[in-house]
């Protein structure tokens, strides 16, 4: 059976619509005939259902087409048992196209004579770059440059968490280059709201506290601390040493705390911050839920950096969060984690 | 007891040579007193041995001489029962100042009237660029925002596998995009010496086989494969798609392959390779050892990002190696893991 490549379709005539649509949901029916995709063409040649497209075989088709790495794609969904569909226009909801999908997967068993979708799918190589805007609804399937296949699920995650605090005011701190230290901190902020650190160490009993310069800035702000300038001062010393990545951080710091949520460092994890939805007391401190990357709004990720944030962050057991952060401090959360479909 | 500022060091007279140095290890002598370098100083004002330096209490002082970045290392060195000291020019070997440490810390039980050294730390904040080429045989301590220090140590690997195999020669190759396909590959190519993946998938037995683009110009190179246009084009398509990064990365691969390395993707865990020191066959493949990322000869880290890229090596069993790569393709090579001392 031969097909036909004809305005970026393949066109097959005799039964294909009962042999390849009807009986498994490949292209769209044309008559007896059905169109198909070139990716549902490669597979159909690649399957040796097809003999040739114009007299080409399947090296010489995908040559031809250019749709290598998302036929790698298609090829793996429905080694996985998936029937899909290219995201064509008029072919799939106007919704999963605008949503940048290229592909539409059906659950097992459905195919795309259902209404039901498991999957929207945007498969990139690994060296596009991927703006951080168009993620949020589809999966990134991320093919490698050996051909493997990532898949990243990107959802839109609430960041809502219960600790509660009473703040005290008129702390007196001491800033010391990129740090403050409170040398008589009321014990709560430390044992029950978890600011800071001791300065002698995690099991310490009292004594002087630690504060990075974003909780400094953030306490400074609520009237918590008083120090020599004000808030003022500490976020200019901010962004002597970190840029407008420091606005953009206290933004997300302010934020979280806002929503009842405690962030730390997430140094050790490569991360701006780690979080904890519900402190109670230190000595009483679950494990950390999100790891959180504070981003300008318009970042473009490479799909490797982000592999490297979402692979650590599933390592240690905890999801991976992005905070899409404009310059008034507007946040967008995204949350990607690898997934099997 | 007070001590006096004088030129950058403490002087601090009566007994203190023998309370100091030769009960503790701090500073040097000097006559029956001690030489005190600002850490060390700012330390027995923490630990109240002593009162006072030119009237100032710890927080003075820490913010008179800045080395609070320093000093919270030297006292978590000191917690975890180290004597260390300064690596001031004069106090220690030349080596170790050259090396660009910044503290010297001796094995547990000794001190500074002992040649044995345990570690060699430079200290820096999470906001320092640390250059590559500064690295190889200190231990780098990173104090993060909120004052929790990472030990990183350094070192120089030795990157030599047992991997041996004939390479075949003349194989027909099609480029696509920014991958190759064999085909009618040898099944030795893959079975044997790990090279490409089966388009088929991992399980499968026999059939085309899928190259990247560095395996395909290494392979070219080496006369294995035959393919429109040479080894030079397939360069040239790396080198469209990756910039002169692919010319590194390529350099690295083909090192790798020399020294009886394999070397794959190591997409997956955010990297440029993961190596296999010893391939008999893809059936029976051990664990990698190696992630391996590749760098610019003089490129700076971020500490976060050595932390990132650590970390995940750590977590997934795997030693993490820098390749610092010249434009002539020289490699120099970096090992980093993560310490507790």
């Amino acid at each position: 059976m031969e097909g036909t490549l004809d305005g970026g379709v393949v066109r097959v005539g005799g039964d294909a619509r009962q042999r390849f649509y009807d009986s498994s949901g490949y292209g769209r029916p044309d008559g007896a005939g059905v169109v198909l995709a070139p990716v549902e063409a490669a597979h159909l040649l690649f399957r040796d259902d097809l003999d040739a497209v114009d007299g080409m075989d399947l090296g010489k088709f995908l040559a031809a087409t250019d749709c290598v790495v998302r036929f790698l794609v298609y090829k793996d969904f429905r080694e996985r048992g998936f029937y899909l569909s290219p995201a064509r226009e008029g072919w799939v909801d106007a919704d999963d196209t605008r949503a940048g999908a290229d592909l539409v997967v059906y659950p097992q068993g459905n195919g795309p004579w259902d209404d039901e979708i498991a999957y929207r799918v945007r498969v990139v190589g690994e060296r596009a770059a991927v703006s951080a805007s168009d993620l949020g609804s589809v999966v990134l399937a991320v093919v490698d440059e050996e051909s493997e296949i990532t898949y990243l699920d990107t959802s839109r995650p609430e960041m809502v968490g219960h600790t509660d605090y009473d703040h005290p005011t008129g702390i007196a701190a001491d800033l010391l280059e990129d740090r403050t230290v409170l040398w008589n901190p009321p014990k709560d902020l430390y044992e029950r709201a978890f600011y800071g650190q001791r300065l002698a160490g995690r099991g310490a009993e009292g004594g002087p506290l630690q504060l990075s310069l974003v909780e400094t800035a953030f306490l400074a702000r609520e009237g918590v601390l008083d120090l020599d300038g004000g808030a003022e001062t500490v976020v200019e010393r901010g962004r002597a040493v970190e840029g407008e990545r420091f606005d953009r951080r206290l933004a997300v710091y302010a934020t979280l705390r806002s929503e009842g949520l405690v962030p730390k460092t997430g140094f050790k994890f490569g991360a701006d911050f780690r979080t904890y939805a519900d402190v109670e007391s230190v000595e009483n401190l679950g494990h950390s839920e999100f790891l959180v990357r504070v981003l300008p709004a318009e970042y473009a990720f490479g799909p490797r950096e982000l592999s490297l944030d979402v692979r650590l962050a599933g390592g240690v057991h905890k999801r991976m969060a992005f905070a899409l952060t404009d310059t008034n401090g507007d946040i967008d959360w995204l949350a990607v984690e690898r997934i099997t479909p």
